[in-house]
């Protein structure tokens, strides 16, 4: 923040020192691996959007919100009319799951699985049919298309999967989705894919070009390090934009805010952030996998910016022997309560975290 | 924003062309005074604090969301459980309409109107009941209050008003809304009451403090001019916070932005700024009557940060008029197709705006 020029009134020298003290006492925080958010985001172009854009914020930010849209639908390949904007994708989970509950019925979901939505479906009135996951901790497709049946509102697939990282194979994805929209539509959350190997692969936002029964949710939240900034979305069947954005002014800058519309543009007018910030977490990924082998800890296979792994005791007491050691990790996520979610931090993060590691396994 | 320190992949010169030519670019940009946006905000210590937290993008917003929920319940007197926080005061608005639209009924408000929250009602299948203004452009409070019976769910009201920017007495509308809110809840959204000359004998919080059935609604995106960030809030009777809370993850960083969260809490600790700004908007906004008065127009006596005077010609050709003189002015307000709405701006703006004003009318 060195060199900002400031109005006089506020002192450069003592903010400088203000901020120097900020910084530092952030430097005795606790690494913070606990909620999937990105540290090595977000791309610089995005910070200079935002500063630049500070002096727009008395104003409303329609014409940044509508370039945005654009972005989105344009990278997505649909129309714009397909686009649901959201204050993050989880505004879009729970105003997806209004929409859908004019008729309550089921919701089939995986279990550990990320609950904001079925827990809306729930509030909704729709019971929530959770199907456990396979012994590999990927999704098990044929018992969740087992679970389908005529009460069933929706099935709800995160993946890679949270919390436990996995992704399940693209082609019986595929295949899962085509079959299951025939009779109810398929919400697969990606929140975490670009984080994956191979996006373009596994993302399954072709299907609902093609017109099936498919929602495909995304988030500026991981990959592009804007979790603070709220802006997410889903591209889904016209039919369904249509209805959610008729209500409540939905894709408007009367939802959406200016510094996270010119952030998340300028986010997906850098061509090479993705991929450099994609490398970074795997690096560190692979590191924190192999000392898990190390440690003779079992581990999901990771495709997302975090690592599940069995931990051999109660989630409460890991949690307090990682604290012990400045280290947050994941909350509990039952029914797999001996085993934690650590979220991919940076170099000096990851570094307190095997530290950690290595002294509570080796107690 | 001379003097940022850059990544050197930037180019700071680069930079600083673009952006001397984006601001000249708006200079012929016409003068925005459409949406009653303040661009005498925001406050300088927001705009630091904006800048210093870019840097914490990548997190969510937790402890700063607290930090900005307990300045803005200790600036009410109320306990933080009274606080529901929005995007922006709309997404309160819509909000609470959706929570009393568990048994639809009737609204009753004042025609011309704000219309985000009886849009909202009549969407969730009220009826709107839309009682005219009185002669003065005043809230007639004794016909709103004839129209309460029992199938009210609500009476709304917008004090300062808007279109008309007219103040209500404090003292009458005090007493309609003790009895009112004895048969249904009274929502007093008091959006531009810090422009008006007397905040602390007019705003309506008090009466929640008391016990009374009633809601005030405020937002950061006028006075405190941060329209772009998107966040207002109201205080409520405590079941109406609580309930509405406890759906969605209401008052947490999961729907307030990082940026606009630690801007509205600076701006609540920048002592001076609220007096500083409501007199720079006084003083265009009593030149603007001046102004009018010289040109033989009607108006409403303005306490928001807009005027609304009769131009005695319809609406879309007014606008077009001052469109050619590069002001845009606020849109229709059936039923009185024959006013215009004008927000203040900044000194630039106004004698704009004055010019535009002078022309139209001698013409």
């Amino acid at each position: 923040m060195a060199g900002l020029a400031l109005a006089p009134a506020f002192s450069p020298s003592g903010l400088r020192a203000q901020h120097e003290a900020d910084r530092s006492a952030r430097r005795d925080e606790p690494a913070k691996l606990d909620g999937n958010e990105n540290p090595y985001g977000p791309s610089q172009l995005a910070v200079m959007a935002m500063m630049q854009t500070i002096e727009r914020t008395p104003r409303y930010g329609f014409a940044e919100v509508e370039k945005l849209i654009a972005l989105v639908a344009a990278r997505e390949g649909v129309p714009a009319e397909q686009i649901v904007m959201g204050v993050g994708s989880g505004d879009v989970l729970e105003r997806y799951a209004a929409w859908l509950s004019r008729e309550s019925g089921e919701v089939v979901t995986a279990t550990p699985g990320y609950l904001r939505f079925t827990q809306a479906m729930a509030r909704h009135g729709s019971t929530v049919v959770a199907v456990p996951l396979a012994a590999n901790l990927r999704h098990d497709l044929a018992a969740m298309a087992a679970k389908v049946g005529p009460a069933t509102r929706c099935v709800y697939l995160c993946n890679p999967h949270n919390p436990t990282s996995t992704l399940v194979p693209a082609e019986a994805l595929r295949a899962f989705a085509v079959e299951v929209a025939k009779r109810c539509p398929v919400f697969v959350d990606e929140a975490y894919l670009e984080c994956s190997d191979d996006f373009a692969a596994n993302t399954m936002v072709g299907l609902v070009r093609e017109g099936h029964n498919v929602v495909v949710a995304r988030t500026f939240s991981k990959i592009y390090g804007l979790a603070g900034m709220r802006i997410g979305y889903a591209v889904t069947p016209p039919v369904v934009a249509r209805e959610m954005n008729a209500a409540g002014r939905g894709n408007t800058a009367f939802r959406l805010n200016l510094l996270g519309a010119v952030a998340a543009a300028a986010s997906l007018e850098d061509s090479g952030y993705v991929e450099d910030t994609r490398l970074k977490i795997k690096a560190e990924r692979d590191k924190l996998c192999a000392l898990l082998k190390d440690l003779g800890r079992r581990y999901a296979e990771p495709q997302g910016n975090f690592v599940f792994f069995h931990t051999g005791m109660p989630a409460p007491v890991f949690l307090e022997k990682m604290a012990a050691e400045r280290v947050a990790v994941g909350r509990a996520f039952p029914p797999l309560l001996d085993w934690c979610r650590l979220s991919i931090g940076t170099p000096e993060e990851m570094a307190l975290a095997h530290a950690a590691l290595r002294k509570v396994f080796a107690a």
